[in-house]
């Protein structure tokens, strides 16, 4: 049992939606620790949020519950899942907002825009409507349906009681860079922070062993990798805090002063 | 008692005052667990603001204590009150934020913008300054006087101790939509959510039963009512999740689409 | 001990950033509460920071420890800080983020941007890593040092334990107002908060006692002071809930209606 409950959602910090899903959440444990990830992730955008959860999840206590609703489907006929990982426990709509989660727990893929659970990665369709809250709203299921899963949950309900396994699951498709003949690496942006950093889809142990590299991005030419963000003169590149390349203007923000955005090509060679 | 103490406010994100009123609170209820339902009121909207609070207070355990400061009158002989209500107990400026509230439990409306209390609605003026912190800034009563107050509330304080029975209290003026004798429903637009899905004063149950209705709203027509955001092919109507019509775009902002605010006119018809 | 952390940074609401380190602070202390203060600090600007948490934590319990990021140093020789005062304890880059905490206790300036500590303000440099999470991003010391070390103290960690005593910090440059031959006091705007009012570096006790003054801002006189935001016609004049001169328009933004930004000028002569 673990009263810590994550919010990553696309509802804003504007209206009631959030704060109901929390009184929600309150009601069925009132013992239950609420902490925000993000409610600010673009209207519908999966990909982004995603990203936020993929990140933020790492740094909570084991058994944390992740409530995750970025949900275009919502009220059609779109799957709900459980999904119990040996680093906490996931509620979201089936939709691919568990991507990163999956490549953590190495879901093997399959065709179609799906993978497939293994041994560390446990769902469950949400199905067992016992545990909703009535009447349900056709158009807001994260108060009337993953904010109550999330809350029995917290209070120690098996996750087998929400409904049945799962053996497939949704995947965004992936976006891992690709190898030229020539032996470059072209990736894209995925991210970009509060600071205009750039975050690209490639991890250190994508990059040559032992080669000074040369990033290319938006006609720039950055030689080799920066250990900090004040060290160099202008633009710079470094291993950002969450394993990946990041792109980077000392003092500024990289995305303005080069007008990138995210799925913008990012070209690594070596030199 | 209860621990659980709501903020809604036009505070804003980017100060010290939100955080002020939590510290506050905290060194007189070390064990109250605060929620924010809103801070990002626009300043001095004291009808979104009544809005937001009117959605969010009904998903929150009974007993719940809600804080509310949108208070352009702060400083002036305008009143304060703390209420008292089956559902949870409110502490406010009177000065119409708990309109919605009283709708809920059916204030009988008076002359000159007031409704009368009732045995739901038990108000309290809050002029005992001896819960007050001290000195009373003539700017900050949120910090002052209401979240101290809010804080000896969910200690037990007895409401009537913070001062005198009120028998009427400030109300925004109606904003219910208006039949036509032609038998349409003239309504307007009260709010523009995270999405852009435009919500109109008209609930369900001011809708004929069993009809097909058809919206009209700056000069586009939508005929029936769907049950998803995702079904229809562009603009939609539905019943929203708070029980009131709204106007959504599938994918995309109705109100950015529609060049619509808030104020602006939403008809119903029969087909 | 005390459970309670506040958080000041600049990490923007919109990244995994702020919910990383309450992870990793609720990994360590799983009993701890932790209250923003304010993430949205705008990107590098250490004086915003300064600011609000110097007003902020005096409404804390004291004890409280106080977690502030706001560090373009990151990764590089910059020292870091744990500094115990009398109202809280308080972690941080030594940057001048805690400026105003000096200030409140009356820290001797030195030359050169710094102060010497006294027996209200006890500092430690963050030097030994076994407090630390592993491995330390080079870019990120909130999650990985600061967070950690915030927790620890919050567990009752002594302040000694993460480094040795500090004698001297960094301090802003003071702000100060700075009186005329001609007997005038001339200040600077130091904040324009969420309603567009306009804070001053002019404390009450700056200004000459018993005279009525006159304010002069962007061209515009304000002649004496008010008491409320809602007595006056339009632009007023009064001591704001932080104790600071304040340029107020009435129901709208002084900021915007003079297009006044900080750092600009505010003249206070007697009249």
């Amino acid at each position: 049992m673990n009263n810590i409950i994550t919010l990553t959602t696309d509802f804003g910090l504007s209206d009631a939606y959030v704060a109901s899903v929390k009184g929600v959440i309150l009601n069925i444990n009132p013992q239950a620790v609420i902490v925000d990830i993000c409610n600010t992730v673009k209207p519908q955008n999966i990909g982004e949020a995603a990203f936020i959860l993929g990140t933020a999840h790492k740094y909570f206590p084991e058994g944390t519950i992740h409530l995750a609703v970025v949900d275009p489907g919502v009220g059609t006929k779109r799957r709900a899942v459980v999904l119990k990982t040996p680093a906490g426990s996931f509620v979201a709509p089936d939709n691919g907002l568990l991507s990163y989660i999956f490549d953590d727990f190495k879901a093997r893929p399959l065709a179609a825009g799906t993978v497939k659970t293994n041994h560390n990665l446990a769902a469950f369709s949400i199905t067992n409507s016992k545990f909703w809250r009535k009447p349900v709203s056709s158009t807001f299921h994260g108060r009337d349906i993953f904010g109550p899963v999330a809350a029995y949950l917290s209070l120690g309900t098996p996750a087998g009681e929400f409904g049945r396994p799962l053996k497939t699951l949704k995947v965004l498709p992936s976006a891992r860079p690709k190898p030229t003949s020539g032996g470059h690496l072209i990736g894209s942006v995925i991210h970009i922070d509060n600071f205009g950093n750039l975050v690209a889809n490639i991890k250190k142990s994508d990059l040559p062993h032992g080669k000074t590299i040369s990033i290319s991005i938006a006609g720039k030419q950055i030689r080799g990798l920066s250990y900090t963000y004040a060290e160099a003169e202008d633009l710079l590149a470094l291993i950002g805090s969450t394993g990946y390349v990041e792109v980077s203007l000392k003092n500024g923000s990289a995305a303005g002063f080069l007008g990138v955005g995210t799925g913008d090509k990012v070209n690594i060679s070596q030199t």
